[in-house]
């Protein structure tokens, strides 16, 4: 009956969105003493219940895990694609010839693309900013020159075909000068302005909506994120990110600029803080408002060998696991987590076996999944700031 | 009804295997045109298809394939494991406090081990032959010094616990004089007989039975051949391997090679040709007599780009498959087959995303056992020498 009753209201949803053309998000649930909310945002691609992790795909593959166990075993949403990477490769041709990214790589359900703003500032070479025009840079690649606008890549988040398109910023470094992250926002409120009309002048190639979403900017200066927020809110955009976070400022300031952002973001949009972070940045980001994440940590660490647990952070290579023949998580319900010792991980991450890299990309997408489906379950139950703060300092030391 | 009865067989093979203490190997049927021969290999861990294929599991993982994979999906009933590189990592006090290999890294069906030899001749440094001790050698990992003797060797292969534990031979590398060869299959004869007497005073450490297969060397000479045949037959082992073969030699030396031994070698023990081959080179020595081989052609090539198929041999990063949305191979059951276009497999090789290389091998594992376990059923069905011509060409042409 309970199963009946969600297949019903999410073809209501669903329904609904078709009806009025938009994107749905609703809150289901709001935290009593946080700022922490459930809820549920419709794309043609499907449901995602929020607050969500997105897996990073960077190039339309996340990295070390086959697409199915992505569906099948991480129970991912969404996951996320890099504009500037598929630009690059496979390149526009071959996304459009294949009638975009979900029938490329053969991910049936949403999409976010990152719009290539930190890619561009962090990746390329011979950056050159002209803000009436864009940025000219040199592919990480092969050095081949190329110039990303507001225009271009609203055209090609267009031909990629991400249900959620981000708007093109320029992704203030850290740490920076009061002005120059004052111009560079300024810059991206420019490119914004350009982003929305270039959306607004276009239409989907494949026959289901794509949303835009703009992007905070301000780095760690109050005036310049309430600036940045109250701008970003009066584009009445369907859903409002954060970024220049998680670029190497202390994660106090992090917090703070979440929070500020927040408070001024519009309620009934989701919030999407972009590129955090750790599983307690995740928990402490949601009480703040925030309803989607993206970030690299859960791959790249566990290519590197460390994993998150409910027990904490287990560094794979060290001496301690050597003989430590029981299960990798036995608090997990993923077959690998059963299967697969501690001490057979560790010997394939000292032996350099690729198996070490997809067991620990599979188990960490797999716990920050689970964390955040956990957090979206405690803050309907109502007891999600309490949840919180116990199991923070737990999930957060070195085993 | 038909299942039950193949059911009630096995239970009478592992019976009568559990009862005479010794491997059971069943000849089902024999090739008219050709010796080819279908039949079964009984284990403690479970029974073996013949003639069969063996992925090659080096230190106890097989590359970029999960061990669920390994069973369920590319179907592998046995796997084998490397002697020298499980001696070095995770080392033998790893494996034995974890109970042997199986419960190491979680295989549950039966497991080959080279010996060592291969290794120590291809792989490490400064080796050194000593006939009446054996092969002191430095480690490829950090240089330090170790010796190989046939009596080591055994109780290495004991404490890994394979179900086959191949002698310590000297591997005759290619090209080389006859004195050499001759001398290098004396050294093999002599060190074979020490391994027997090692084998027959030591006992299994796990509950389960272990059997010992004897290597025929003699590099490209048919009388040293000849000659290292006999003497292993006359050692009377429950099965015999073929070595010194793939190691450069051109391939009709290979066949003609694998026919004397085939001739020599009784036709009631299974027969393993080590480190052999492509498809065709697979189809050929079926032909002659073989029954088990292992090779890392597919999972090397696979993390390469180079994809087995029915149709032929694909570059995969050809640009011929950049715009080619079709399934990377319509003629498989492999999910991953069905799932992958050849486009984004191309763009995963281009862009260097370890998902490529894993697609690469899951699929040509997958292809290597679907091929022999064809050939197995065309010998049943008594069309395998006919079916063998036809197919050789097209599955060994360049798409």
């Amino acid at each position: 009956m309970k199963n009946k009753y969600i297949l019903k209201i999410r073809i209501n949803d669903v329904f609904l969105s078709k009806f009025t053309n938009k994107m749905q998000f609703i809150i289901n649930t709001t935290d009593d003493k946080s700022s922490a909310r459930a809820g549920t945002i419709t794309t043609d691609h499907g449901i995602i219940e929020t607050p969500i992790f997105m897996p990073v795909g960077t190039v339309g593959a996340v990295k070390a895990v086959h697409i199915k166990s992505v569906k099948d075993e991480i129970k991912a949403q969404i996951i996320l694609g890099n504009t500037y990477h598929l630009y690059l490769r496979p390149g526009v041709e071959v996304l459009e010839a294949a009638g975009g990214i979900h029938r490329f790589n053969g991910w049936e359900k949403p999409v976010l693309t990152d719009s290539g703003g930190f890619q561009v500032f962090s990746l390329s070479h011979k950056r050159k900013i002209k803000p009436e025009e864009g940025v000219w840079f040199q592919s990480h690649i092969d050095g081949s020159r190329h110039l990303f606008s507001p225009e271009k890549v609203i055209d090609i988040e267009r031909i990629i075909g991400a249900d959620i398109m981000m708007a093109f910023d320029e992704c203030t470094p850290y740490p920076c000068e009061f002005d120059y992250a004052k111009n560079s926002m300024l810059i991206t409120h420019n490119w914004l302005e350009r982003c929305i009309t270039r959306f607004n002048q276009t239409e989907p190639k494949y026959g289901y909506r794509q949303t835009l979403f703009p992007i905070v900017q301000g780095s760690v200066f109050k005036d310049l994120r309430i600036k940045s927020a109250e701008f970003i809110a009066s584009m009445n955009c369907e859903g409002n990110a954060i970024g220049g976070v998680s670029v190497g400022e202390p994660t106090e300031l992090m917090y703070e600029m979440t929070d500020i952002c927040c408070q001024i973001l519009p309620k009934d949009k989701p919030r999407y803080l972009m590129g955090v972070g750790t599983p307690a940045n995740i928990l402490e980001n949601i009480a703040m408002g925030i309803d989607m994440f993206d970030c690299v940590m859960p791959t790249r660490n566990g290519r590197n060998g460390m994993i998150f647990t409910w027990e904490g952070v287990l560094n794979m290579r060290n001496e301690k696991w050597k003989f430590d023949f029981t299960p990798l998580d036995k608090n997990s319900d993923l077959i690998a987590d059963q299967e697969y010792t501690r001490a057979y991980l560790r010997h394939l991450y000292t032996a350099n076996e690729m198996l070490g890299p997809m067991i620990g990309s599979l188990h960490n997408l797999h716990f920050y999944l689970d964390l955040i489906k956990t957090a979206r379950l405690k803050i309907q139950e109502g007891t999600f700031t309490q949840w919180k703060n116990q199991i923070i300092p737990k999930i957060s030391q070195r085993l």
